[in-house]
């Protein structure tokens, strides 16, 4: 429970109306309720903060005098400010320092790190302080955890991989896998090439459910400071993701392709491998990019979708395009003749 | 071992041929031999019938008089017969209750529980009655899980989600990971929104393995009864999916998608976020959604697959198709001129 | 530490230059120095070798001469020669054999084999000499591993699954979960249908963290021997994947589909079921292939990536190509009229 005019002085903003008014959560406009601190992000959804039960909204400056009727935050951005109110509600669970009986490690813990029932942490595993390692995760020989790190349930991290500190690591990911390499032999079999790089994590990475991120080959896989990274996504080996950089799930990046920092890479994005990409580069959902990307922008590729039936009457066409603009050509060289005769 | 005669006293359908003919497995047409009995759901694989090894066959009213020699059951539906069929064959196995001395578990647990080896089980959690939680499974303080469902081993439920009755979680399945929230600083920094909603899951939900759901930001992911969810699949914060819908493998949902009941979604489909899939949708495989789709139907977007150098040929145009547009404008203007002088 | 000359004794190859050179890593030609032997794959990077500090590199033919003040080795494949290299400096970590005290073990286990903490083994495995069974990974009731057989921390394997030899599964690996199989009723709702066959894995397999293999329904999952499979794959019940087919991540194979031998699928590509892919077929990364494959090639069906605002103003026209090919047909005709008048 905090009164407007207390938030508003820890976390800045411009307070109008009642700061007596008190609110202890943060919620949507279609949910809030008493007590409930709302945000009006998109002007667009104005009319929904007239009919709202919340307590009192987060508004940017545009909207500053379009409530007449409500106590309200200005906020430069009324989406980072709810961010940070959001967070005053719900710190992060603060850590309690423990070996769980049940956890096996062969490694010294600091009295402030706590490891789980059945997590393993292998010998020579560096801990800063801090460190919670979740229920049944796993922690190679040798690798780094940075201080107040916290790796969730079921998480992997491969021996010899380096984690920086305030990261957070989810359920069923994996660090350090090896790479997908493999020398062909005349015959066709696969020769494996021994991925012996490591991965290595910045500070303030989040790592999400059941993605995986390749050792390096050689070389180390390296993931830059404050990149966020959702579920389900696949990164190979070598691979360099610069800071700031996030990327929604269900991408996949190839080996040894370079990311520069502050891009956004959109859902099922795929990028192949050896590639360069530049800082601040956005990509849409979906894209599948085959090249370099040399300049900042937003890139995209893909399809319209159309009902089944319109679907199938236009898209038979795309195999047969070359004919189509060779049809355009004839058209035009036939009526250039004509126009000249 | 059952006579087909006692079969289609128990399951319905009508019984063509010697119902004392005995049963006790069903196999496909071409791997079935004494003892099996087969199915023929496509009536283009008739022929097939005649070379089965198969002790009976269950075939549709269309195929009823089309084999004269075999024993059949002839069904409305005889895809939906066999499953029933193989489920008589093959139940579920029953829970022995119990808690293995490798797990770890801090809530009460009615007897006809079991939990395996490895498990860890939170402070908080209420486990219905006959609950299977598989080795080395998770479950977060305060989640519930309904009476008969199943975790498979290395399953992930994070705190305070709620699973229904009769769901089957496979292994490695993430369930309740924070959803990718984030708001963004000027200077290209990610502060972290905590994500406080749950994942609610309905009944009869069955969930594939690394399928991972992300729990709500501020209200809760919502999956509905019935749901079949395949393998691979991402799930992001604050999705909604309407009863009985079925989503094939390596799908992404964005977040806070809300799809109908009863909707079909190929392989590798993607919807983003804050759309509304209707009722009765059938997405194909492959086809990422952009769009609200509010009909009913059948939706599709994708590429016909080619020789890479017949692709080469006819996808470079597709960077150029606004020119090649032109020039038709420009032809048919050229030509009306020529007409009309 | 090993002179040139011993590894041409050892490996074969054509040592041109000082063969007492010792050599000790392999690593790549930017970032080699003393005592490193690098090699040259791709000839476009001749440049690159003569700033490198590598002390010897492995070279092809075309290159023998190309280098006259380096000590080098000339392989056939210089590629597949630098994989043996690099597994001859770095073999895999043998197996010291014994169980942890907090596995859980249910079959009997050679004294060869090497079970790890968190790991649960059921009743009825059967363990070849040598197997590697990592943390928390779980093997099901009556599955066999073959010998020398390395299962990763948290990989899952289902009752009943058979290994081959030498295989590695790499961690979050779920082989053996249930296909996605179900009948549906008229009112919508889904009936199970038993997943009772195996997922049946040859000699020589390599599987990617995250991978998921499901089981058969009726008849048998099938991997062929030397298939490298990558990271965060879905492979669907029935499938059969040929001999040293290699897939790379995030494929996604449907139920019942049989893919040759040799074949080699990119990237983020998709089958759906029912198909069949003949040998030595190659697929484009994120192509989706929706036909059978007869015949070996390349294939290919993916979108040229572009700046957003071209893509709107090129893509748009996707939907309306089946009136462009009406415009240019008409466009056709009344030349074709205006030229016979």
């Amino acid at each position: 429970m905090i009164r407007l005019d207390e938030l508003v002085q820890k976390l800045g903003g411009e307070l109008v109306g009642d700061g007596s008014v008190c609110v202890d959560r943060v919620a949507t406009l279609d949910q809030a309720g008493k007590g409930d601190l709302s945000f009006l992000a998109n002007p667009k959804y104005l009319s929904q903060v007239k009919s709202s039960g919340a307590a009192a909204v987060i508004v940017g400056k545009s909207a500053r005098d379009a409530l007449t009727d409500r106590p309200r935050i200005v906020a430069d951005d009324p989406y980072l400010y709810f961010a940070h109110v959001a967070r005053h509600f719900n710190p992060p669970a603060s850590v309690l320092g423990g070996v769980h009986l049940l956890a096996a490690v062969s490694c010294s813990v600091p009295s402030s790190v706590a490891i789980d029932a059945g997590a393993v942490v292998e010998e020579g595993v560096v801990l800063g302080e801090g460190v919670h390692i979740g229920a049944g995760a796993y922690v190679g020989r040798g690798a780094h955890v940075g201080a107040n790190t916290r790796i969730a349930p079921r998480a992997t991290v491969y021996a010899g991989c380096v984690l920086g500190q305030d990261c957070i690591i989810h359920a069923g990911a994996v660090i350090g896998s090896d790479g997908f390499g493999f020398a062909r032999q005349r015959d066709g079999a696969w020769v494996k090439i021994p991925q012996v790089g490591r991965v290595v994590i910045g500070n303030d990475v989040e790592i999400g459910a059941n993605t995986t991120i390749d050792r390096g080959a050689l070389d180390d896989t390296v993931i830059g400071n404050g990149v966020k990274i959702d579920n389900q996504i696949q990164i190979g080996h070598n691979v360099r993701i610069g800071d700031f950089t996030a990327i929604a799930g269900c991408v996949g990046i190839a080996g040894s392709t370079r990311i520069g920092a502050r891009c956004m890479i959109g859902g099922q994005a795929g990028i192949i491998g050896h590639l360069t990409i530049a800082d601040d580069v956005v990509i849409s959902a979906g894209t599948l990019v085959t090249k370099s990307i040399r300049q900042p922008g937003v890139y995209t590729a893909n399809l319209p979708v159309q009902g089944h039936a319109d679907w199938v009457k236009n898209f038979a066409h795309l195999r047969h395009l070359d004919t189509l603009v060779d049809r355009i050509r004839a058209l035009e060289q036939r009526l250039e003749e004509r126009e000249q005769s």
